[in-house]
């Protein structure tokens, strides 16, 4: 079924009302969720939002809170997200890193105690729609084994990076450190297929293309093997020292579930150099060169990271939403 | 054989002091090589020292070359590299981002118009010794097929992030975007081995350790297929607009080698915020952790980004350099 995006955003917003948010967070919250479905990121959108009620019943998430600043320095903010939600804590920030690069160029805002920011392309989609380079990720609880361990002690901790285009078709590249997320290896399980490539370890220690497998060990592999188990590190590091808040590790020994998260968003103004014409005209550069290469299928597409988001909002604005009929049941229920 | 690194340091610095160098310049860049040497980086430092001497007979590098500021806004500079030595270039834009990020808590230097970096760490390391986070990046000629294609339009622009410890043992990442350098599938290859894991495609487009195969095709692997593709992609168009210089593409278009490229200098001060045991104590516990992991191999160890540089940097020093007699008779012959 496919619901139009005004139906959507009027459910989301009315169970957000419901739980108490005050009506400008609900309005915007349930506004990023709309904005993630639409781009067909149904997994941080609308697929996410009974999880985040339940996150809220809970008591992880602290409806009332407002991030505060607590330590600044020129072009460099550090925020407490003070478990508040955690897609306004992150849009806020963002907002924040935006409006410092006007003055200084860019804009660095860490924050710290914060919640699962849903979608990390949101907030690339959100500096480049301000004309800005984004470049923002977050730690998350410990999801995956570090290069040469079978335990799961670091995080698979998203990293955003985006382009700025006035036409706004931005290049927004929004990546975990883990080859393919628990939701993608679980539905490829429930289908009875397999990854397109390895996603991890079985219990022989081969690599594995079978999500059954996988569940089996948890060895999920990390993007470039050992490399991305380096990034994976070096990102909730500087997201845990910059905002002096929890790591990955703190994460998984002090709550029961993944909240208290560490971010870092970054802005940098690319208007203050250049014109918007000479900016688009490296970008659009690039791409037509990308995309003019020879396709390993014959008649096939390269596609540059964000083009799909692009090209599915039109079509679910056009014509409604993707959701699943027992997810909207789900959330129909939620009050 | 191994070679004390003052011996080493003699021989590179006669020789950049012969073609021309100004005796600081000359002095700066051999300590560049033969600390990247003792970090067990060869083929970015002494193994490396032969190309870059005909770069500069080539002309491709000007000798005599500075830096030159272009633009300001507060913490973010543009600079021209003229076409001066790549590692002197970015070793002062780091020194520069990171003057910037004692008043601003950020400095970001965007660089075009330079050379080849040689080790992307060197700047990584520079930025912890400095007490700061390091985040910096170069693009590089097209020498990676883009995820979907089978021609080598975009670049493989390694990507560095440090994390500073007071003890000097820095968490440093340097990482290229494809799963292996040109240097290793060689490497490999003549030594009749195969990579530890897939690094690129052969004719039949199926995936392969073998790099006699992947030099068929030169379809060599993206970390994490198209996530290093898309990472690739960002990485290049970021150091373009910012430094408002060539992206990969016009690399390739208008270079007859590898020159003239972009990079992106980011440093983050966090002893604005923290002290320095404060910022220790984060590093520390999450490492503890990660290494406490159950290993992959009975009695494995699980090593964090760097670490093995220092361990090597510490070796080298008391034993000397290993280098391969045939490189060091060809540097021996230089002048």
């Amino acid at each position: 079924m496919r619901i139009k995006s005004d139906e959507l955003f009027n459910e989301l917003y009315r169970i957000l009302k419901a739980k108490g948010l005050e009506e400008p967070d609900a309005r915007e919250s349930a506004r990023l969720f709309v904005e993630t479905s639409l781009d067909g990121v149904y997994s941080h959108g609308v697929n996410r939002f009974p999880r985040l009620i339940s996150y809220i019943e809970k008591g992880y998430i602290d409806i009332k809170a407002k991030p505060t600043k607590v330590a600044s320095i020129g072009a460099f903010e550090r925020w407490n997200g003070n478990r508040g939600m955690g897609n306004l804590n992150a849009k806020l920030c963002m907002d924040r890193a935006i409006e410092l690069s006007k003055t200084y160029g860019v804009g660095v805002v860490a924050l710290g105690n914060t919640n699962h920011w849903m979608r990390g392309g949101t907030y690339g989609w959100q500096a480049a729609n301000a004309g800005c380079v984004g470049i923002c990720w977050t730690n998350t609880m410990p999801n995956m084994p570090a290069w040469g361990a079978k335990d799961r002690r670091i995080g698979n901790n998203p990293f955003v990076m985006s382009v700025p285009r006035s036409n706004g078709q931005h290049l927004v590249v929004d990546m975990a450190m883990a080859q393919f997320s628990y939701g993608k290896i679980e539905e490829t399980k429930l289908r009875g297929e397999q990854l397109p490539v390895a996603g991890g370890y079985d219990s022989q220690g081969q690599l594995t293309t079978d999500p059954v497998e996988i569940e089996k060990t948890w060895r999920v592999l990390p993007i470039g093997f050992w490399k991305g188990s380096g990034l994976s590190i070096a990102l909730d590091l500087i997201a845990a020292i910059l905002s002096g808040a929890y790591s990955t590790t703190d994460v998984g020994k002090n709550c029961e579930d993944e909240y208290a998260v560490s971010q870092v968003l970054i802005a940098i103004d690319p208007k203050h150099f250049n014109s918007v014409e000479f900016t688009d005209g490296i970008v659009n550069r690039v791409l037509a060169d990308i995309k003019a290469s020879e396709p390993v299928t014959a008649g096939g597409e390269i596609r540059y990271p964000g083009e799909k988001d692009y090209r599915t909002r039109q079509d679910n604005l056009a014509n409604g939403i993707p959701v699943n009929p027992d997810i909207w049941a789900k959330i129909k229920a939620l009050a």
